[in-house]
């Protein structure tokens, strides 16, 4: 999505990467190998995780390049000989990559995406991918968890000021808009992906009058559109009198008051004060939006308890999601040159071979279980189907689903599980298993790779 | 330290920001207003934070301008009506920041940045100056933790993969960097910032050969350069039998081995058994590196139990500052138009007016106590130095420290602070005060505040 110069794309990777390369153009090892991109274990507080950013790893991936700006760089690090680095300058990415579609639903140890490639240019991807997978994912999977809590209420994106940057600012937006989001405060984020803008007023705005009630004249006489009054800067009750004062003065000129926003103190009861005060004034049709230090726990426990909040803000504790910050994704060799690959390390073995991933789902169209097989196995039965996609076929990408149709399709996503995969406190069960043919290939490279380095 | 485009600094912003600016252009509201940035609340796990992100906020606020796309791109909101749109184009910020050094250690309710401007221009960059210091801050903050708890070993940044995009992982390497970290892995950042590369190897280079013992071969002979092997892809003991076997031929060819990596497994006990293998094998210069999910916790439990680790790689859990990954950052109007200003919302309670922090040190150079006291106060006494200096005087930048003067800067920093301050497990106190005067405004403004709203 953010445009960057490509040495930029080339240079934003783990010098390592880089030195293996190297190593490999040096010792003219290069067969075909097999990359599987994975989850090792899902956060504890996650029942399930929702694939995004294959959009922009797909985008990076064509971009690869090493101008000379980039050659130049990688050799005055010191760990490349230069006459080394000028190869890379004909390095391309010329393989193919498998994938779910964005905003797939997901589990551990399934493969979200595989690179068959000759084994430099498979390698030299890794950082890329990552980086453009990791967030994203961690994000959709953060909001799709907001969206169920909230029961219906809209889910409007307010994290770009503590976002890690504009570039990760922007990248929350749309993964947050993927997972069900209604809106997003961010102009560039909108702008860029076609997402509703949504904006109200800071307390700064109505600080810098005299009164309050004077603060919302001054704000419902100088805006057009949707009309939000910020009712908490001082005394939130007082706030609701003022803003059903300055609603009725509204309703004279032919102009009406849109919402109200509560953005600190209980919710909760702030919430039913608020609405039976709009509704005796005969103001049902105001909404009441909340926001301050939101995330999915707390607009369960409002929405849950039938507070009457039309729309959510969320802002940090979703961008950064803040109760588990960090997914245990990886990217890991499985095969090299047709053979299976893995380490041993302790907790840390891969799933050899290339691989597909089988969801069968029932009559009803619920999902019903996962099975994670060889690629080349036929599908378990009738019911089942493959997850894995070809999106990129000899370094050529294949049209990619628009963000709305991926937003389309994580909404049908979500509707085939049971609603406890995605609510906070509830912990869904779902049944992931691995196909006998994979399980067999599996010991057998353990087996061997053991006796090997006996 | 990203180069961006002048219509993605201005768009990437919230909407609000861009509608009260239209409001108050359109009302004539534009009286000179203070706002202060700060933290609010310190996260549970934090005794202070350190300040970063300084130069990359000022480079933003200079570059602030409504180009046409940009005034287009907002006329298509829907919420500022194309004739005040196009006033925005004249907006430029021209107003005064002071702010604390980057580097300096700071604690919960101080500014750390006041900005003086008109306030339509005051109130724009909000969202730029929050997504430009949030996110560096924080990193700074857990990056320092990681430093204080490896007692001298190194600390190398390998964050980028899981990093929130390419311009997130360039400015958690900075900001690690900056709070003392030895390299980077990430080649972007290491090339633009001049921040020491650093890499090693990865186990699907390993996995690529037909043994452990062919790879390290393969890797010493197609690397120069320090040369590291990664010691845990099958059997870490056994790797380690393989290393120094490698070793020994290098030896004979006057290459030498530089250091080994473990990368997962119980690290206190594989580092023990792999520095008493490496010592009995006469290779005592050969380096120890642990990596694999570390964090301040991890290297503490390692570094305080005397585990032989010299070097620590650490990545997602730092990049994410995942024990407390959002700030409770904020920038608040303080004063308008000469007078005090404040929110009383719940809990949110801002202090007032233009502000400057304090600091006493010791006969012996330790920090002693902070004190928050108006602008115009003079110091509390000798020995106390004022934090907040001016940064920006009509609209134009002063020369900023470089990057390794900051390095440097918040070394020494860390240094004047009891360790407790920055080691995990423990809490270290530190008073904070507010002086009498400011105090009394405070007093001062809230009753007015509430009379006025009465």
């Amino acid at each position: 999505m953010a445009s960057h110069r490509p040495s930029t794309l080339a240079l934003a990777t783990d010098l390592y990467e880089l030195t293996m390369a190297a190593s490999w153009l040096t010792l003219d090892v290069n067969a075909r190998a097999t990359f599987s991109l994975f989850v090792r274990r899902l956060p504890s507080t996650r029942s399930c995780l929702v694939f995004a950013g294959l959009e922009d790893a797909v985008d990076r991936l064509q971009a690869l390049a090493f101008d000379e700006e980039a050659v130049d760089a990688i050799a005055r690090t010191g760990s490349v000989a230069p006459e080394v680095a000028r190869r890379l300058s004909g390095v391309r990415f010329t393989g193919d990559v498998w994938a779910m579609r964005e905003g797939r639903v997901f589990f551990q140890d399934e493969p979200v995406l595989e690179v068959d490639a000759p084994m430099i240019e498979a390698q030299l991807i890794e950082t890329t991918l990552l980086n453009a997978i990791h967030y994203p994912t961690l994000i959709a999977s953060k909001s799709v968890r907001c969206v169920a809590a909230a029961r219906g209420a809209a889910v409007v994106e307010f994290g770009l000021r503590r976002a890690p940057g504009i570039e990760a600012g922007s990248s929350a937006a749309r993964a947050s808009w993927l997972a069900g989001f209604s809106a997003t405060s961010n102009v560039l984020a909108s702008t860029a992906l076609e997402i509703p803008p949504s904006g109200t007023v800071a307390h700064s705005f109505i600080e810098a009058f005299d009164s309050e009630r004077e603060a919302f004249r001054a704000w419902a006489e100088s805006t057009s559109g949707a009309l939000t009054l910020l009712v908490d800067t001082y005394d939130t009750i007082r706030g609701v009198e003022h803003a059903i004062e300055v609603a009725r003065e509204l309703q004279d000129r032919g102009r009406r008051l849109d919402a109200i926003r509560l953005d600190s103190g209980d919710l909760d009861a702030l919430s039913r004060a608020a609405r039976a005060m709009l509704d005796r004034a005969g103001l049902r049709h105001v909404a009441i939006v909340a926001s301050g230090g939101l995330d999915e726990d707390a607009i369960d426990a409002l929405a849950g308890a039938g507070a009457p909040i039309d729309g959510f803000g969320v802002g940090t504790r979703v961008g950064m999601s803040a109760d588990a910050p960090v997914l245990d994704m990886v990217y890991k060799l499985v095969a090299y040159d047709g053979r299976p690959r893995l380490k041993l390390s302790t907790t840390k073995e891969t799933l050899v071979l290339p691989k597909q991933v089988y969801r069968r789902t029932d009559p009803g169209g619920r999902a019903a279980e996962d099975r994670i097989a060889l690629r080349d196995e036929p599908p378990p039965g009738p019911g089942w189907e493959p997850l894995l996609e070809p999106v990129v076929r000899g370094g050529v990408a294949a049209p990619m689903p628009s963000l709305h149709e991926a937003r389309t399709f994580c909404g049908s996503e979500v509707a085939r599980f049971p609603p406890a995969l995605f609510l906070p406190g509830e912990r869904g069960a779902y049944r992931v298993s691995r196909s006998p043919e994979l399980a067999r290939a599996q010991e057998l490279a353990v087996v061997a790779c053991r006796a090997r380095e006996r």
